[in-house]
């Protein structure tokens, strides 16, 4: 046999039966809980780490941070902190901000309505959620358009269908449900058609109440009993540079109260809202971050809160944001460092700039994921689904993203290599040139042996040219759509279901929708 | 700036200029040379890789490797191991592999015709190589079909044109040229349309000598000279299980004494060629390299070789080969792990199973991509244009994998974290809510901060959907067309040049073309 470099096709086999290897593997796809087994990538040295740290410490304590909420600004000035009211800016003492470190959980519990859908944030611990707040949606068989209260629909149900998906997220603004009772038909949608742990926006004051009720009623809750367990999350995003608005401020103290997750997330692009350098652009971010975690302690000490990651580069021809970039990735690996500086959940994103599910769409995306994961991230956000930088949400690529996050999932598990696992009896029995089809340590093992995928394609080319030669876009189509016809609601107690429409029909008519 | 690589274009910045930010980045894509700063991810323990390498060498030891080549068995029982002539099967004991471990260079400087093209193999340098082999290649406007010697130029061509492309591949099979004379085509394909290291396949002796021959002429070297250093490089495949044949036998022997690079690749595919567990294909995959690397060093004490991680695993529901899974990724850790161990130079490849450049193609790919250089891979073969488990090579796939591998190039550079980079004045100079376009600290950085790239497209839904809505694929038509379109091959004395022609020309009289 002439020997070159690689030609599968002259070295695959044949299995040695017809029957005993076509069945389907029965592997599961249950990645419910997730544990990171490897170390995180660095960027900084710890004396770096420190250098960062401390800058962002002297930013907070010469420049300050603007929070335009006065409630937040009095909280903050009674915990020392130096406030001048005309300019709402506010200076923060590192001893302030090092203090409020000190009560921020390393482990939040994330609890789902079915228990076996509760998740951990934090220290090893890896959750995924998919994209939120796309305000289009697009799908190969509609295109693309605003997105409805039926996409979010579909989002939620395609959430809820892969166990490798861990939390609901706001994939699809609802624009055709009026703003004042949006978010009753989201938080609705939410704990209806899924029992895992759904998203509240920080959208004002009783909007984020009427969530928090109507989850506390599906688990048939009290406020106090609520406020111990962390039930929902959210993203704070401060306005990089240095800048924490009403609404975002009211979403921390709102949820740090009430014991819920907040991921507090400084969106700096670097070269338009935070320095160009990536060292300035993660300084920038940490400061913003640390204020706004200080304020939840201060509000709560011990509420559950999260470092959002979320540093990229905009493209400096255009201004316009970029995602995926090697600077993407190197600042996952720098922010998730000072996040494991002052001990607080790390989060990031699975994210691209492209404007179609296509090729481009997936090297940044895998950029990101692995930019993510190797910076030790430990609830990525925009998991599955995300397009046009976050403008829309698209069903082809959510499907694609499910693959490429259950692939991941695989990586994070265990390899053995225990005597069985080395086989040197199998290695023993088959003759050299020979094969281990049929030896009997195959035989036991190839069912589950490895990961299926959903939609790869392995079929030789002639076999997937005859059935329509699909691209892997194409295929998504087919999966996202059988999974909705397929999909069925987890059970929800009836009277907790008319609990929720008469909460939902009460507040619809209070709130004006 | 930093302990780094030597980029000299990227460190030099244009002056601050007055026009604002239409103007072309001028970042230079020069990854001439790379070094990867991340320590490798491990899948064992150090006591799970000692229990592995312990394994691989009982299997040599106790059962042994079929060598087909009488010469070859010689060597190795002068050195010790036992010999069965009847069943071609020798036994080797662990100490002649630990003899010849100690004498394997841990660094390979591999000569290019152009200095500044000399690139090295080991520690934590990294090199790229493209798609080596395939028999078919494909465009989007020629559709799928054998490779031709056109191919084969315009690939060498491609590979010419991009810097992060480091060495030479035989990327296609340039099927329309006679079999005995192929090889002095493709040697002169590779010496007169790039200054890059080529690449020499293991197809016999006097093909290997006529090769050799061809690229001592280029650098103007006997061949006392040429044993000196590495001009060129070959993969050697064993059998997998256990088995080196004739051709590959020559190979290692004809490399090893012409001090010129071997990587020796054991191709073990889980569940076929090898136990359908991680730990037993590459228990197998260590043997059959030691065993190898071995005879590299029992002919030539010092013989420049690298260790090749190519353990896959099979779909078990048809046999085929799967590449870029997530069993894939954990054996580039394992293999690259093994490797360490043994001192000696990691391969590694990039690859994928996809029938079309797709989003499955580039899923696969930056799987097999991330592998490779968390493993630790010191040279990245097939690192473009690969398609197909390797059966096909891609223009368009080519395009896609020199962004994504210039973006890898980009992850490898280190970032400062000095205090000009951390950028506190900058900070400062910003107001709240402010944007940082316009302040000194990005002017003077701005058209050199980011990598700019080949083919991403960072426009807006609208601008991208009025210039055609192109997915990435089909703007890396454009991109092949238009470098192959400019190519011009890098000068070549006349003299050197003559002396090719008529090598070429005696040599195909006496082959037999």
């Amino acid at each position: 046999m002439t020997k070159t470099e690689d030609l599968p096709s002259r070295r695959s086999r044949r299995p040695v039966s017809t029957t005993t290897l076509v069945e389907k593997a029965p592997r599961s796809h249950g990645y419910r809980r997730l544990i990171n087994p490897f170390s995180p990538l660095r960027i900084y040295s710890d004396e770096e780490v420190e250098r960062l740290h401390a800058a962002a410490l002297s930013v907070l304590e010469k420049w300050g941070i603007r929070v335009m909420h006065a409630g937040a600004r009095r909280y903050l000035a009674m915990a020392g902190a130096l406030v001048d009211e005309t300019t709402e800016m506010v200076r923060i003492d590192r001893t302030i901000v090092e203090q409020a470190l000190l009560t921020v959980p390393r482990v939040v519990e994330l609890r789902a309505r079915n228990p076996q859908r509760s998740v951990f944030v934090g220290e090893r611990h890896v959750a995924f959620a998919p994209v939120a707040a796309a305000p289009n949606v697009t799908d190969s068989l509609r295109g693309r358009r605003p997105g409805s209260m039926s996409d979010f629909c579909d989002f939620v149900r395609l959430a809820q269908s892969f166990d490798v998906i861990h939390l609901l997220g706001p994939s699809v603004e609802p624009q055709d449900v009026s703003v004042d009772v949006r978010h009753l038909e989201m938080t609705n949608a939410q704990v209806s058609l899924s029992d895992k742990v759904p998203w509240i926006f920080c959208r004002g004051k009783e909007a984020v109440q009427d969530s928090f009720d109507m989850v506390r009623m599906v688990h048939g809750l009290d406020e106090a009993a609520f406020s111990e367990h962390a039930y929902s999350y959210t993203v704070v995003n401060t306005n990089s540079p240095r800048q924490l608005d009403l609404l975002m401020a009211d979403g921390v103290m709102q949820f740090a109260s009430a014991g819920q997750l907040v991921i507090v997330t400084p969106f700096t692009l670097a070269g338009a809202m935070a320095p160009v350098s990536l060292s300035g652009a993660l300084t920038l971010a940490h400061a913003e971050a640390l204020a706004t975690i200080a304020l939840s302690q201060i509000i709560k000490p011990g509420a559950p809160v999260a470092y959002g990651g979320f540093t990229s580069n905009v493209d400096m021809k255009s201004g316009s944001p970029a995602f995926g970039t090697p600077e993407y990735v190197k600042a996952c690996f720098g922010a998730g460092q000072l996040a494991r500086r002052v001990g607080v959940p790390f989060r990031s994103s699975c994210v691209n700039a492209s404007n179609a599910a296509d090729e481009q769409a997936i090297y940044e995306s895998q950029m990101s994921l692995w930019g993510a994961m190797l910076g030790g991230c430990n609830i990525l956000l925009h998991g599955a689904g995300w397009l046009e930088g976050g403008l829309t949400a698209s069903y082809e690529k959510f499907i694609l993203d499910i693959e490429m996050l259950q692939m991941m999932a695989e990586v994070l598990q265990p390899v053995s290599a225990s005597a069985d696992e080395i086989a040197l009896d199998a290695i023993a029995e088959v003759s050299p040139g020979g094969h281990f089809f049929a030896c009997a340590h195959t035989l036991q093992r190839y069912k589950s042996a490895f990961y299926p995928p959903l939609i790869s394609d392995w079929h030789n080319f002639g076999a997937w040219k005859e059935a329509g030669a699909r691209t892997a876009s194409s295929r998504a189509t087919d999966l996202w759509q059988s999974t909705l016809d397929q999909f069925s609601a987890p059970e929800l107690d009836v009277a907790i279901r008319e609990q929720l429409d008469e909460y939902v029909s009460s507040r619809r008519a209070m709130r004006g929708g």
